[in-house]
Order: structure tokens, then sequence, then C-alpha cells
């Protein structure tokens, strides 16, 4: 006898790119495709485009397994807001304003129990509470490390979108009263210290402080250096490169512990790039987390590494929206 | 036909003394009373004591009203652990460890429909929703301003407890890095820089800064200095006053912005000594806030005085939760 396998739909949207992935209740990408965002900012034809990859996508899966059931199709895009199944304002993508995406994918979709939009980071942290480490938690947050810092923030059992579908912009504390000019031109927020982009912005001003001309990263320029050059630094005992983890590990534990007051999660998940230096960034982490928390919180929270495999990640927690939809 | 008024108790377990009131859903204290706090530590007497008080201010009430219900028992007390119903290693109490006190009462009170306890700050947050300015909201977070800051965060209508029961810590976000030293050790914490000691400090450090002998806060000593008198200074135009209040308000308006990052509140509360100075404390705060704030965020999120009245506020809060117990 077959059994029906049920599946859900990923699609990440990305400044440049949109993927879209079919992915299984283990979290398991079967298929998957991409298309270009585009730049010319016409929202219909775009979804008209997108609505035509994914039935080819459904097609294409259903040839490999008829018995497949598709749930559903969750999004996750930059400034997503899920209450109005919106994206609002994305300062890197083409459309303007507001944008309906739901609704105008529901126009292609009208058959599809489920069809949610949330932003990347809230789906990351969906995708941990589905099919990665955060399996069984009810409170935790998961922090997104990569060109800017997100955040995704869980409270028993459901992700927090506060009043109006924007809460979990963790990345945009601020750690350091008047300090570094951050993307969104306020001063001194955690993604101006804790992004990839921040640790080269730590590293160059540990080369002008040090005047440290024989580090192994005082060769590359401002627009060069990256943070994986940083980690391949620190490995090969570079005194800048280990400094800028120690300092980004610092921030970043400062950051946490305003997490942990607020919320007392049972664990933080970190996810993106910085993170793969492991050790190098999650030991000074939980160092100064510590040393910023009450007693109460000392020695309790756990900091870990997002389970979602980094490739896939994006497909994978946008589909985890539908697996949480379908709960309700 | 007489119909019957139902009722709620609360208690407010502080240092020194523990406050009892019979509060009706309105938020009007119809009687209280007051027992000591004792400093012997011996947990079982003072319940018993308490358990005795409770018994005899049921019994005035209703000699006033014979047709009251009391529908349980809702006790404010700090580091309360509303999952256990316990008070854990609360510094300023006699009561050493970790105490049952939810279940110690429930000897006493094995008929009441409703018996909890959470800390002070949750407590206010809880009063603001069923009986203040938080009725009909969904999202906010109060502040409790005094001689520590606590706070309460509520979100989709219920209080966050998180994973242990402690959260909403917020006065202990660090604002400064490697700032003030904090009560409970750490350094930089808002709790430092917004409690109404900390605004003591603030005018401290300006008369040494400023060398001010002409302020009219220069004749007064550390011990004898409060935030009354620093609001009297300023209302006579005291600059170093003004300026205290300035600083305190930018400073209380970053820790605002960071957790409105989190949690993306409709308003955010404001209770306790130093809001009674208006204007003074809510301006600069409010200006500062929206500085830190990311462009959705802004000019979206109110910052409000608390409507519980000041007096009888603790016992108010403490009394809600039973409202609170009764909705679930």
């Amino acid at each position: 006898m077959n059994t029906t396998k049920k599946v859900a739909i990923g699609v990440d949207v990305g400044g440049t790119n949109t993927a879209i992935g079919v992915v299984d209740k283990e979290g398991n990408v079967m298929v998957k495709d991409n298309i270009a965002t585009p730049s010319h900012g016409d929202i219909d034809r775009y979804i008209s485009d997108l609505a035509t990859a994914i039935k080819e996508l459904i097609n294409s899966v259903k040839l490999l397994n008829p018995d497949i059931e598709i749930l559903g199709i969750g999004v996750g895009a930059p400034n997503g807001n899920y209450y109005n199944g919106t994206i609002e304002y994305a300062p890197n993508l083409s459309f303007r304003g507001v944008v309906h995406f739901v609704k105008l994918m529901r126009n292609h979709f009208s058959e599809m129990e489920a069809l949610a939009l949330t932003n990347d980071a809230n789906a990351a942290a969906i995708g941990e509470m589905i099919y990665g480490g955060a399996k069984g938690m009810k409170n935790f947050v998961m922090y997104t490390l990569g060109t800017g810092v997100g955040s995704g923030v869980v409270v028993n059992g459901d992700l927090v979108y506060g009043h109006d579908g924007f809460a979990g912009e963790c990345g945009h504390t601020t750690l350091v009263p008047g300090g570094r000019l951050c993307g969104c031109t306020a001063l001194g927020h955690l993604e101006a210290y804790c992004s990839a982009p921040g640790m080269k912005r730590t590293a160059f001003e540990l080369l002008a402080h040090y005047n440290a001309t024989d580090s192994l990263l005082a060769n590359k320029s401002f627009n060069e250096l990256d943070s994986k050059m940083i980690y391949e630094a620190a490995v090969a005992g570079d005194k800048i490169a280990l400094e800028v983890f120690e300092k980004t590990g610092r921030w970043l534990g400062q950051g946490l512990a305003d997490t942990v007051h607020h919320l007392s999660p049972e664990a933080i998940f970190l996810f993106g790039g910085p993170t793969a230096a492991g050790d190098y960034i999650f030991k000074p982490t939980k160092e100064s987390m510590e040393q910023h928390l009450l007693p109460i919180f000392k020695n309790k929270i756990k900091i870990l590494p997002s389970q979602l495999k980094s490739g896939d990640a994006a497909i994978v927690g946008a589909s985890a929206l539908v697996w949480k939809e379908l709960e309700k």
C-alpha cells in the first residue's frame, strides 16, 4: 500500500534570487529551483513567474513520487509581515512600498491549505523549531548573523510578532551608546558589531590601533576582507584575527544577555557565516553573556549552533511556516 | 434582589511589610491591612499570621457586604516565580532559599478558586491590563522605576514568564558597557541609571563634573538626596536637576528601544516615583527612544504613565492575578 507523503514548499525571496524548494517533514529538500528576483519592480509579473516556477517544481516532484501531497507554501522575505502577508518597504528589493504578497499568491494557489509569509530570521526560528535543534523547546531565540543580524523570538511555542508584526529585531538593540553607524542610521546597534561586516570593521579598527603591519589581515583592502578570511587568519594564529573574535563575542554576549533579561529563553541559537568559526566565536560570547547576567540566569541558558544546513536553510526555514500554520 | 459582588485579594510581600487588600473588578481597594514581614525567617509562622490577617479582612468586608464572593488570592513578591508558586532567593526578605509560598497558603485556603504568585513588576503589568491603561492591549511592556527597575512583558495578552518563570528583568539590560556598578554586581545595567538611586548617582556625577556649588542639590549628602528633591529642584529651574532628567530620559529611551526591537509592543507603561515628574522624564525618554529605533518602529510606540494609583498599586496589581487566572 502506498502512503501519501506530505511536503511543504519553501520560498526565500532574496535581493537577487528567489529560491524555491519542496521540503519533507524531516527538513530534507527534495527538489529546488531558482528564479531571478527582478529589478523591474513589476510585482504582478514577478508573482506570475514565481507561480509558474512553483507549479513546474510541483510537477517535477510528482513525477518522482505520484502520492505526494503539497500542504502549503511558506515564504521568507526581508521586512516580511506575518499579520498582513506583506513585504513592507524592503530596502534591498525592487518592489516599492507595501507588497501584498500572500494575497497575490493566493490568486495562483487558491487550493493551498496554508499560505503564509514572514521575515527571513523568523522563518529560520520556525525552521529550527520544526526541523532543527529547537524541537520541543517552547521558549528560545534565534540570532542570524550575516550581512545583517536578524532574530526570531519564540515564547510558549509561538513566534512573537508583536503589535504590528515586526517583533524580533534584536540586531538593532544598542550595544555601545553613540557607537558605530548602523545601516539603519542609528548609532551603536549590535548589527554594526556582530554581523560579518561588523567583524571586518573591528579588524580594521584593531589594525589601526596596533599599527599591525605584520598581521595576515594587513594586505587586504576594506572591500576585500571578509569574515571567512578573519577566521582563517585566526586559525593560523594571527593576533588581530583572534582579537576580532574575542571582541565580537564580547559584544554579542552583551546583546544576548539583554535578550535573556527580556525573555528568559531555554536557549539562544546562532546561525550564519560567522558561527562556522565554532569556539572562536561561541566561547567569548558565552563568557560575556554570563558576565552580564543576573545571578538567577547564570549557567542556565544554552548558546547553540543552529542545526539548519547553511545552504538550504532559507528554503527550509520558509517551508517550516507551513507545518507551523497547520498546527493551529 | 441582591447580586453577588465578586472580589479578589491582593497580597504585596515587601521587605518590611506585607500589605493585604480586597479589590473589586474595577480596581478599587475596599478594605486593606498590613502585617510585618518578619525578620525571624520562620516561614510557617509568617504564613499562619498572614492567613489569619486575610481571614479577618474577609470577615470585615463581609460585614459591610454579606453578598461578597472572594474569588482568589494573588501575591506579588520579589523574585516570585509564577510557575512554581515560589519566592526564590529574594535578597531583601528574611526567608532563605526557595519558599513554596503558594503551597503553604493552600493549606489555609483550600477552597479558593485561584491562588497565584508572581513578582511585583509582573503583578503591576497584569494590574495595568486588568484595571488600568492597558485594558484591551495584547502586546505591551511595563517598567517599574523605584529603588530598582522591574518590568513585566505581555505578548498576545499573556504575561511572558519564559523558560524558568523569571522573564521580564529589563532593568538588567546593559546600557553602558563597563559602566556603573549595578546592585546585581554586573556593570552598566539600566537599573544603575534609571532607578531613583540611579538618578541620585547621576546628580552626584554632574555636581562633580560642573563643580556646581550653586546647585540646589549641592547641600545634600549622598544619603540625603532623593529623586523627589531632584524633581523639586528641576521645577525651580536648577540646571543640574534638569540635566539629571535629560540624561535619565536619554538612558531610559535607549533601553526602551531595545525592548521595542525585541517585542514590538503597542505601548510601554512607566510606573513609580520618578514618573511623577511628568514631561521632565517622559519627553527626553521618548526623544531618545525614537533616535534608537529602526524606521519601521518610529512614531508608533506609545510611552504612557501607568494608570494604577501609586499608593495601592502593589496590592491592586497582585489582586489582578486572580482575574487573569480565572480567564484561563
